[in-house]
């Protein structure tokens, strides 16, 4: 499928009074390269193997493939995966109509928060709230993949 | 699982006599990292997804992961590969105990015939048809991941 997302970074702590769900997520990479990365992903009690493409060149749309593994596949595949295991917590945040993603990085980059919205179309609105902060969409550096190979830290 | 195999060059066309089924594959590579390979296949009817490690110092035991997946994934996921798609015909030849495993290569790698065994123990003997010639075990250039990027008729 094709995935529509757009990609901030977050101005303060607000969004946590509005969150209605949060989670750990331990992932690691299979490939960082942006033209297909591979991402292994322990959320909860499940595991995922995802493949993404390269975004066009608005930045907002991605190719994405999905599939499902248990925990034990994705922690035997996290061990081959490179270096730069990402630890964050996601909180699930709606506003408006829509579901922002909060991704609060740990480890060696501690001190980033990203959000993200997903869109159904590449032109679709959407409402911006308060904490929402400057427009990252596109920008590979704020790509998990190149998180786990240059924190946050390291800027 | 742990896979345990041995690969060999081939002398004659011999094989072909004692094949009890053949099958065109074609497959590509999200990542040809010996570390990490990442292969998309479509063997007949099916596409599966398969993560290998490295192999052990001898060569011959590698962590291997698979997934199967549908033709149409795997069609999608072929278009995200490196370059350098493999096609190959694969012989299944019993011999004795084991089943040897022949593949033909065509394209960039024409020319080339690998057969692999399979085993339940690295020192498990087995035993060795008049067409089986020199032992290539752990040789990484002998690696379908390596052989899109530097293919049997550049050597």
């Amino acid at each position: 499928m094709i995935e529509i997302e757009r990609k901030f970074l977050v101005k303060s702590k607000e969004y946590k009074d509005h969150a209605t769900s949060k989670e750990r997520i331990v992932q690691g990479f299979l490939n960082t390269d942006p033209e297909r990365t591979v991402r292994v992903r322990i959320k909860g009690d499940s595991g995922f193997l995802t493949v993404k493409g390269k975004s066009n060149q608005e930045g907002t749309t991605r190719f994405e493939w999905e599939h499902k593994i248990t925990v034990t596949e994705a922690e035997q595949l996290l061990i081959l995966c490179e270096k730069g295991i990402i630890d964050k917590t996601r909180y699930t945040v709606p506003v408006g109509n829509h579901l922002f993603e909060v991704d609060e990085f740990y480890g060696d980059n501690e001190g980033l928060t990203v959000a993200e919205v997903e869109l159904s179309a590449e032109k679709e609105r959407f409402q911006k709230p308060e904490w929402l902060g400057e427009e990252v969409t596109g920008d590979i550096k704020y790509y998990n993949s190149q998180l786990g190979k240059k924190p946050f830290k390291t800027w």
